[in-house]
């Protein structure tokens, strides 16, 4: 939602103004949009226009090698016939004017007139209308323009630059438009400055396909699909529409809309670009990012832009304007010095040292434990996300999940060979190394520190230990992050835990017993903690929200420990041989 | 809302393969990562990084002039330890190695590990942690890292590029750290891909002060401010934080979180420029975008650094990374050889035509009628976009509204020495010149027409001069338009008006009352759009969804001709006179 404006009805205006502060060094402003400040010789003038709300399009758009002005009319509205006129009278070097612009009413309206008064003028004018959009009409010259007006501008802004007269450069912007195809789908409306409903909405769970860049919705709604379905549907559907004399080198464009972000976007890209080369197209110059936005609009549209030869010079040419830059010089002469390094965290089965039965045989125990862990933080996985997101980043639940699964994973791999403390250490060592952040890195540390507890020679194991074990993986999570009880972490659960433990194995209990009790001990402080405010991590300047939520760490921790208690397999064979032994 | 994924659990993964695709011609993945390929003589290798969700940082931000190396962790989660390792080797060129990341525990203890092992195995290895948000503790060092990473890296980027030695770059790396200052606000939460709910809300109308780039919610929520007040409260609270050596050149980042689009921040940026130089501060290479991210959170933040002449040369220093792009070159020799422009639609009052007493009377009708044009609509205003939204684009009532404005205010100039006639014609060029869009240029054209047909010099009108305005009126609009009855536009109310309003005129019947029936037709006919799909016009590709809604601009239309009849000034006077007279 747009949520920063002084009058809503100034914001283009009020926009426009901060956007002229900024970039002063480079482009001025004139009545009805701005103009680029000039270099070098005088070029056919290239200018560009619409209605706000599209930024980089169509001022940012303003400079060496891209267009020379940008008429900006108010938000998702045709400029008047009067800034049009306004901004290429300022724009003319002499060598007469292109108004470039998508094929809307409003704007077909207003450039036209202006273009009528500089050509009666004296001014030579010409009109170059962008028609990408292939879901809007059937017949190519009555299609709307999106995010194709970016190529067909950078052609003519380049053809330009490269001193063409204005034959030409209207014919290379003719071409371009000829060549360039897109579509779009929308995931979610935008809202106009001081409006509190967006102009449409997409039903839950669905995109509209087709979209516009004004907020106009699409014109089909259909179930969301995943990164590589969308990616098809964009693909094909472009495909088909390419021109009849298109050849096999494209420029293209996965444009974002607004709220669609980069790393979406990305993604996207990754599902887009092996489609395209299956089908034997050669990928020029991808641009991948925010090229023409419709407010906050959610969504993204694909363009392909078909390169003849003189087409890829201009899309490959460099240009400098606020939003887009583009420089062969810093790319030119790159080297790549360095040796491949291992994956982090990947297991090398050729290193697992030889071990004793009886180690072996408590490995099995081990990866039963594994299993419950993994078992029991899937099942918790939204609810502990939802604790941290009270007052930190809600990612504590997937990285305990991406943690507990690499750790199983790697434990597998090694089991039949590794002996008990092998196969904690190895799936300690993936924890950290898959899991990251906080959690990761503890619980990393405190399985590596607990499997180098266990022999892997000895043939039995006596509680104490258990009692060594559980002791050096709490000490490993105190050593590294630095935390006492009481600081609202997942020690607040464990240390009492470690403690009780130890004490009962002591005196007597039987070891399944002794956990159990612990456990429980571990799950009332866990629950305690919600009274505690955080004193470390990024939750400390959140304090206040924190009070009354129990601490996300110490909810998994003490989860843990009761499943375990829980799980007779983990208890069985050696924890039990020991109790009769005794 | 995060919508493109395939797995949720693999978003980072699949997000940098399609990353590292695009930009396969400047950077190579490597396990952990992406290191940039190097160009040039051996450098010490600043090695940025954290969780994914903050593009461009991190491995946006890698590149000639910046970053060496990038590691990439878990959406929000510090990379693992290993990942970490893995990325500083292969970014080592042989001169040593930073490690620099925000001061989050997680990255802390990660980066903290991998540095110990690099260490340990003799590659040099520093850490520079970075601590700007000045709301997240009152001592520095405890401090979080956001936006201010943006400056730290720049400056020990181009350090490392202009050949200093590990010691250097390090010491750089703390100076600009404590020169640096950041403040948030979050208007709206984040949603991490495959969740449905956000991470936090911030309340309707209000923003959370002091944000995270985690989706943690801000420290305090406020009433939402004007973009004016919200200036006033970012640039306050960061200057209160200013360092005490700190000088009046300042390096400034006004960065948006996600959701929070350009033109927004280039609003905001023409209010907190101004108020930075009131306090004699001098602004270097101001940036206002998306530098640090966080999803799709709406927000922003104000980072200042305060730039030594050592840091100013780093601060605007070239660089040339995948989303952060600075060069130097094509800024350079750029002029300004075009005149100003008179602004649109601008009124010259010496321009007014000597009228008679009777144009000069009727003048006041017909500013009479203006006011009566302005305050329906001002009345229907958000209906009007309603009816525009629900096909359209949803401007319809803003624009008619700017347009009605602009036109009463100019003939609001001229009244008293302009004529009838003048008196329309200025409203008229008014009207389109600050309305633009569709409705603007039709609406000022025809009033322009009808403005033509009003002499300046005539005593007195009649009925035929009332057809003839009305009728020049509606043809301007069909000529300029090229729309014709039945394709669903205004059309279709105004020019069975027209019709009926000449007959019954050539009929005897009087002026008002003609006027009155002939609305009653425009309504009834304004309402029969709703059966119709629209012809011409952006609306064309969503005609079906436009059945069962009546035009926009028929309405608009019909409401004005109706509240012209109703409104008794208008017709007082001279229209009176001429029933009198006949």
């Amino acid at each position: 939602m747009t949520k920063i404006f002084n009058d809503p009805s100034e914001f283009s205006d009020d926009q426009l103004a901060g956007f002229v502060d900024l970039y002063a060094d480079r482009l001025r402003e004139v009545p009805g949009g701005v103009v680029a400040l000039r270099s070098g010789d005088p070029q056919v003038a290239v200018v560009v226009g619409g209605g706000s709300g599209h930024y980089p399009a169509f001022a940012g758009l303003v400079g060496p090698g891209f267009a020379t002005g940008a008429v900006v009319g108010n938000i998702f509205t045709s400029p008047s016939a009067a800034q049009v006129y306004s901004v290429a009278k300022a724009s003319d070097q002499g060598r007469g004017v292109i108004l470039t612009f998508g094929n809307y009413a409003g704007d077909n309206m207003n450039f036209g007139l202006a273009a009528r008064q500089l050509n009666d003028e004296g001014i030579g004018t010409r009109i170059v209308v962008i028609t990408d959009d292939i879901a809007s009409a059937a017949e190519e010259h009555q299609r709307r323009g999106i995010a194709g007006d970016f190529t067909v501008f950078k052609a003519m802004g380049a053809a330009a630059a490269a001193g063409l007269d204005l034959n030409e450069v209207e014919r290379v912007g003719h071409a371009a438009n000829d060549a360039t195809r897109t579509l779009g789908v929308a995931f979610s409306g935008c809202t106009m400055p001081g409006a509190h409903e967006p102009l449409f909405t997409v039903p839950e769970g669905h995109l509209g396909l087709g979209l516009g860049i004004h907020g106009e919705p699409g014109i089909r709604d259909e179930p969301l699909p995943t990164a590589h379905e969308l990616a098809q549907t964009l693909v094909t559907s472009v495909l088909e529409h390419a021109p009849s004399n298109g050849g096999d080198r494209i420029g293209v464009i996965l444009n974002g809309l607004g709220t669609t972000k980069y790393e979406e976007l990305f993604l996207l890209w990754g599902a887009i670009a092996p489609l395209l080369r299956e089908r034997g197209y050669h990928i020029i110059d991808p641009e991948v990012g925010e090229l023409v936005t419709s407010l906050d609009m959610g969504g993204c549209s694909l363009t392909l832009f078909w390169l003849t030869d003189e087409l890829e010079t201009y899309w490959t040419a460099d240009a400098y304007t606020p939003a887009y830059r583009k420089q062969q010089v810093p790319l030119q002469g790159l080297i790549s010095s360095t040796e491949d390094t291992a994956a982090p965290g990947a297991v090398d089965p050729q290193q697992v040292p030889t071990a004793g039965r009886a180690s072996k045989e408590l490995a099995e125990n081990v990866l039963a434990g594994l299993r419950t862990v993994h078992g029991t933080l899937k099942n918790h996985e939204s609810e502990l996300g939802d604790i941290d997101a009270i007052a930190g980043d809600g990612d504590h639940g997937r990285g305990m999940v991406k943690g507990a699964t690499a750790a199983l994973n790697a434990a597998e791999e090694v089991h039949g060979a590794a002996g008990a403390g092998w196969l904690l250490r190895t799936a300690g060592r993936a924890w950290a190394a898959r899991a990251g952040g906080t959690s990761g890195v503890l619980w990393g540390a405190a399985l590596e520190a607990a499997g180098r507890t266990l022999s892997d020679e000895t043939d039995a194991f006596d509680r104490q230990d258990l009692v060594q074990a559980t002791g050096n993986f709490t000490r490993a999570i105190q050593d590294l992050g630095g935390a006492s009880v009481g600081d609202k972490t997942l020690l607040d659960a464990l240390v009492p835990f470690t403690d009780e433990l130890r004490s009962s194995l002591q005196q007597a209990t039987g070891p399944l017993d002794a956990w159990r009790a612990a456990a429980e001990t571990a799950t009332r402080q866990a629950a305690a903690t919600a009274e505690l405010t955080p004193k470390v991590g990024r939750a400390r300047p959140l304090a206040e929200k924190s009070l009354g939520t129990p601490d996300a760490g110490a909810t998994s921790m003490a989860l843990i420990l009761t499943a375990l208690g829980q799980d007779a397999e983990v208890f069985t064979n050696h924890a039990v041989k020991e109790e009769t032994k005794r």
